[in-house]
């Protein structure tokens, strides 16, 4: 299929987060959905961004049935491990129903991980949900390690109140 | 205990390297440390710096056996949720053996939360072994969800060899 493959911009906000939200639909968590268009605005095209952007686009005679071009996308950003140095975390990894198997997940991926490469990272994280078995054969396919059931790496989380709770202990 | 806590500098380093050492023997994975004093100086204190750091120390006449009053670290970076917008990730969290127990743990945690709170963040996320029983029990009382256990969420990387090939194919 022909798609390219390009760094997410302003104006490709929209878009995301209209695929963000299929992407909680797929993991039933639409209800925990806070971030706006808005928001993806600020927080990654702003003087310090939270994030990167990488978009999969299709030419206008493939768009899809909704009539969407932009048809995939991921968010990364750089991180650290304090034993093996620069590393790249991958948030998230979408690509729309209609358009999988095609490779477009794949060179998503692929550019993930160039741009970490590129800035001397030798590691790229990423989460995936313990039920969506065709992610997690993919990825292992892809020569990806799962930490959790290799290593026994468990992923922890303090939001919200308990976090609010913890920041007033500060000396 | 009396004890500070502040942001770490430049000068710092070396304590950080040492401790990250010490973390690594504890977890049994020496083999696997490639971060060098120099890398830390260079990743954490140049113009975009891939972490910062947190410091506790003690005065000199509460210094350790081995002669160090920089007795704890935390490294961190800022991080985004798709779903919940920005996020502080913590990557690691330590205190000398020797001086545990006296909320040094608790406070350098909470000035990671407090600084994640002032730059505009819902979470905090850092990941912990499962045979960490202790530190399991201390994240837990602290109000943190494991993600891993109650969720279902598997943290993945991809590595050296893995992600050269993945990146080779870059559109």
């Amino acid at each position: 299929m022909n798609f390219t493959i390009r760094a997410a911009t302003l104006e490709d906000c929209k878009d995301v987060s209209r695929m963000i939200k299929e992407l909680a639909e797929y993991e039933k968590i639409s209800h925990q959905m806070k971030t706006t268009e808005r928001d993806l605005e600020q927080d990654g095209f702003s003087k310090n961004p939270f994030f990167q952007g990488i978009i999969a686009e299709v030419p206008e005679h493939l768009k899809s049935r909704d009539g969407h071009t932009k048809v995939g996308y991921s968010l990364y950003f750089y991180s650290y491990s304090s034993f093996k140095g620069r590393a790249v975390y991958m948030e998230d990894l979408y690509v729309m129903p209609e358009f999988r198997g095609n490779g477009i997940g794949k060179a998503l991926m692929a550019k993930v991980s160039k741009r970490g490469l590129d800035a001397g990272c030798s590691q790229l994280n990423f989460t995936v949900m313990n039920w969506n078995k065709s992610s997690l054969d993919f990825y292992r396919k892809q020569g990806c390690l799962d930490v959790t059931s290799d290593l026994g790496y468990h992923c922890m989380r303090c939001e919200d109140d308990a976090l609010e709770h913890l920041a007033q202990r500060e000396l």
